[in-house]
């Protein structure tokens, strides 16, 4: 193979690029990131997840970021200072700016407890169908009750410091797209609820 | 709605989760991560949108990591140090990570110069079809001749420090999957080999 076959090394560097929009008309649907945001145990993760599943029965391409693989993997350096917060919700917020690239739809599951963060990463996108916030609104009481991990019981006694809800402030959205009261409605009725939130905010076609 | 809803709170806890086979059959393919290393100037860029362009072109879920949506997003407060190095493709590999699952095929086009950041990512897959490292084989020479973004030569003024092949290492792969020639080559030359290599190595089927 001989070097003449590259007619200018110029054109060695220029290739089509696929854009997010092919990917998108490949998927049949618009990317997006759905970010879930509440105390522990308000069931951001459940929901995300079951809304993934109803998705994913009708062919839309979705991912879940949540604490068992971004906690464990790309922010297993962080902590739980307000700093490390800060820095875990800007890393998510990329890594989920690269899934919108990808026309995925991607469903966040964090307790995300800082508006300024949550701002943050609404404001690294253009479309405000690019960013859809949802409450899972359920009060500390019920949260603790539930306490499936035992969290709360450990926060309490004190052997987890900056334990949101506890030892570490939650800034309740003032703008959600919906807020969803996971204390009185059943998955199924949440999933609902997001699904219907999705399709108005132009996010998702209204047959699917 | 009434608590009665929930007939156990644990319940309200277990669902579905979307498994990355599911997702790989919807896609009709497998996700893999496939990490090009070179030097500056050696094309992986450039490779790996050629090769994604074939790819996309025939259906398959991709998506292209490189500097472009990296350095400034995710990694956008890392230099060039080889501890900031190390950590930056650590955290890619963490991402390629999150693709895989999504069962997209990722490609990802940086210089990773040590030998052991490499390795790490390899070392975080299961399936060594999950991990395919493609070098792009040009000589320094070349590279510089090229010098389309003028870094060489700011590297040789020594504006540039940690600059890799002038004042910082590349260790190049010993057990790569290929070995591609992007200086004798064209680019359409090098997308085949890469694309029969990822038949070989059992990443795409053969009719692809």
């Amino acid at each position: 193979m001989a070097d003449s076959k590259m007619k200018s090394p110029d054109t060695f560097w220029h290739q089509p690029i696929i854009t997010r929009e092919s990917r998108e008309r490949q998927n049949g649907h618009r990317g997006a990131i759905i970010w879930f945001t509440g105390l522990s145990a308000s069931g951001k993760s459940t929901l995300a997840h079951a809304v993934e599943h109803k998705l994913h029965e009708r062919g839309v391409r979705t991912i879940v970021l949540d604490g068992d693989n971004v906690r464990h993997g790309l922010c297993g350096d962080l902590g739980f200072s307000d700093e490390d917060r800060s820095e875990n919700i800007r890393r998510i917020g990329q890594v989920s700016k690269l899934f919108l690239e990808a026309g995925v739809i991607v469903l966040t599951a964090f307790i995300s407890p800082f508006r300024i963060d949550r701002s943050r990463v609404r404001m690294m996108v253009d479309d405000p169908r690019d960013f859809i916030e949802i409450y899972c609104k359920c009060s500390i009481d019920v949260c603790e009750s539930r306490d499936i991990k035992g969290l709360y019981k450990r926060a309490r006694k004190g052997e987890i410091p900056d334990f949101t809800g506890i030892s570490s402030p939650y800034e309740i959205p003032e703008n959600a797209n919906l807020a969803v009261d996971t204390s009185r409605l059943s998955v199924e009725e949440c999933v609902e609820q997001v699904i219907r939130t999705l399709q108005d905010c132009g996010v998702l076609p209204i047959e699917i």
